[in-house]
């Protein structure tokens, strides 16, 4: 916890660094709320420019911040100096992504030293209330020595 | 375009129409490159915006444009009036998506009265050719008398 | 309970029902375990015919509980008359199906009119202890006036 | 091609080898068709007691031959003494899984050295013809120095 990056110790760091790294989460407006191991959540505020068809958030953007919290849920269980890169994902959209901010949250299900496995959902905010929207199963592999750029 | 949309006599006119209002589309610089009946084609520029923490595009925005592809693919099947909802998504990512372009094609395996099924890949093009990075498999809904926003 | 099936009144009964018209969950020796509204647990025994090539359960029999444990989950909120289809699931094995015993766990995540969506989870027994070996997201359709065969 | 079986040398003899280990595969009373490198074809008469409640084939069994064609299509690009495991799969049910006899075909869209996808459909036969009736993608991994039981 002393500063140096070795096995879990900073996970809070490490996720957070690696976070901004990931330009797209910035331009969609997401932001990293919570850090432990094996639990990732972030938020995303509605924006007019993010919005399918009928107005509601696209699906892409639903599978986008719920992939990046199954992703960085699934690092913060690694040991330092791994990369994490989705090997595949499944979403179901629950109801229509209406609301004025989206929280996205992701636990590990099964930790590997190649393979995680996570489950995430996606939860919209609005005067009416809380809705969960939807839910993501998703397939991250980490591979050794595959440093962040502009590390 | 001639104003009346009646079955699938201007499927492409509508598909376009719709495509427009996915503002989000538009956010992240994709085009309509190709409608045909159950077959279409978005065109995606590499930009770095829209990358994660490797430099590499974004597996949500990947997702996106394939969730896309599928929805109009389905829609291009369906008679006037119905609008498009994605139910789920399953998304595999078979290399780094890497490339200065990007092109996601989506088929129509099942047109039905309520659910469809899509499978739709995508292209990276690069100084090095064209490689197929992602492969989706999508359930949509088609909703009766459910127009979008702005018709 | 008494006797007519009409609403969610006698969930179990209508589930009990239908699973056992399921020729092949007996084929497999799979059992219902319990049935709550919205949530449906199903018990199978190891056995060295429903094997792959290393000994474990094959991944399309956990599959197949998993399917079954969801749909019964979806029924077990629709009201009477309907019956169930899967429109698709995804599973992920997280660890060898190896074990004495296996039970599917599934809980309904939406109850739609029209599609359900649930989520479970495959649990393996042994000398050793528990353990969860898979993960399902399933996409379930109800369909009115569809009564199940010999019914 | 000479009988041992190093690399891709006996690919159709490595496959149906560990096939006939699949001991479910018998139960079920499914046979290989054909082997390619990067393609199987897995054969599953109809039977009544692999039904679900409305007669039509249980989408478990669906699942289960079109997972084993897909694990195979990827063990037939691998060199030899590897093993596969199921990572993940999904499955879309197209249509009821009604016929005398069900045809899954599997292809490899990614070979990698650790991680391989597939992608598959079932057809269904009957005196009314061919119809596709579900879709699978797949996710496999190969694990060196695992050999199946028995060898």
């Amino acid at each position: 916890m002393a500063g140096n990056d070795t096995g879990n110790g900073d996970t809070a760091g490490r996720v957070r660094s690696s976070f901004k790294r990931q330009r797209y989460m910035e331009t969609i407006g997401a932001t990293l709320r919570s850090v432990e191991p094996g639990r990732v959540s972030i938020r995303l505020p509605f924006r007019d420019d993010l919005t399918q068809q009928h107005g509601y958030l696209h699906a892409g953007v639903v599978g986008a911040a719920l992939d990046s919290a199954c992703g960085y849920a699934a690092y913060s269980m690694m040991p330092g100096g791994m990369a994490v890169l989705t090997v595949e994902y499944k979403i179901n959209l629950l109801a229509p992504a209406a609301g004025t901010e989206f929280v996205a949250t992701a636990r590990v299900l099964r930790a590997g030293r190649t393979l995680s496995v996570c489950t995430a959902e996606m939860v919209a905010r609005s005067a009416a209330g809380e809705r969960t929207i939807a839910a993501m199963q998703a397939t991250i592999v980490g591979l050794p020595n595959q440093p962040d750029r502009r590390d």
